[in-house]
């Protein structure tokens, strides 16, 4: 598929919900669970996408549409929740990030974007030249990316309790990853 | 985690309103794109569930209760859904997604299963004997499975939009599946 703006945006704007439905006032094995030392429960990654909104995605466009190539974007903390204390509830998390998401969203659509915005060109620091466009499908797929992994976390508290099913259930035998990038 | 049945029904009973978060009213390239020849949409996917709630996890359980390991499962058709009219609406799928998994799971409730009963045996007709707990577990896992796999293949339908974060985003090189077996 072509990038197309409203597109996106349907995707990115139900993520919060996706995740309230598949979280909010599970039994906490589900929540904090994780695949194995240094990867991430359910929990950090909500954390992690809170982040994102605060740090990541707008700021970034926001480098693109009013400083342009020369000024390359901050590279991204994709551990700050890790450092940040651990007692707040799962629900309070999926409340801000469904806050901060619909504040980022509005942010998008007010700026108006036009296909001329969409090809104005950033720096990512390591990836080097990127398109607004690429910037905004890029952050689609990162929510879709996190998505898979929470569902996938949670599956695989149960690898054990599925006995010989595990054969068949190919979910058990992804890999284990802290996260995409971005 | 070892199985149990309360947590197991508070992920079951989640799955619809995840999948309908993700799904319903989205533009139709999310919805009916796919990761190539062989492998199945959001909206195959969909089809596919209502198959599981017709024909395999309740019914699967009710032979181990009442009929025991000597009555091997049914195969089930992972596939069924594929021979079906493509035109029903996605959002009426989600619907009867959603009505028929309350229903299993109000059989479920009424059955008011002990650890006795989840620990009764049946016969699978490929991976031989199971318990019932391990038929539920594997119920749960094949819904987080499914949920990966919807989320995989949206993200998927961008792998060129997202130019350069194609490095980055290791969802898009995930491997193309038709969905987990049962």
């Amino acid at each position: 598929m072509r990038f197309e703006l409203e597109e996106a945006i349907a995707v990115l704007a139900r993520t919060p919900e996706a995740l309230r439905a598949m979280l909010a006032g599970v039994p906490a094995g589900w929540a904090r669970g994780d695949e194995g030392s240094g990867t991430w429960s359910p929990y950090a990654v909500i954390g992690h996408l809170i982040h994102g909104e605060k740090t990541d995605w707008i700021p970034r466009a926001r480098i693109i549409l009013e400083q342009g190539p020369a000024r390359p974007f901050n590279p991204f903390d994709r551990e700050a929740m890790l450092r940040e204390p651990q007692d707040r509830s799962l629900e309070a998390l999926l409340d801000e990030f469904e806050r901060r998401r619909g504040e980022s969203l509005a942010t998008l659509r007010r700026w108006k974007l036009t296909p001329a915005h969409l090809a104005r060109r950033g720096t990512h620091p390591a990836l080097g030249s990127v398109t607004l466009a690429q910037l905004l499908a890029a952050w689609v797929v990162h929510d879709l990316d996190h998505v898979t992994q929470v569902a996938r976390v949670m599956a695989k508290q149960y690898t054990e309790a599925v006995g010989p099913w595990r054969a068949y259930l190919s979910v058990l035998d992804d890999r284990p990853e802290p996260g995409a990038k971005s």
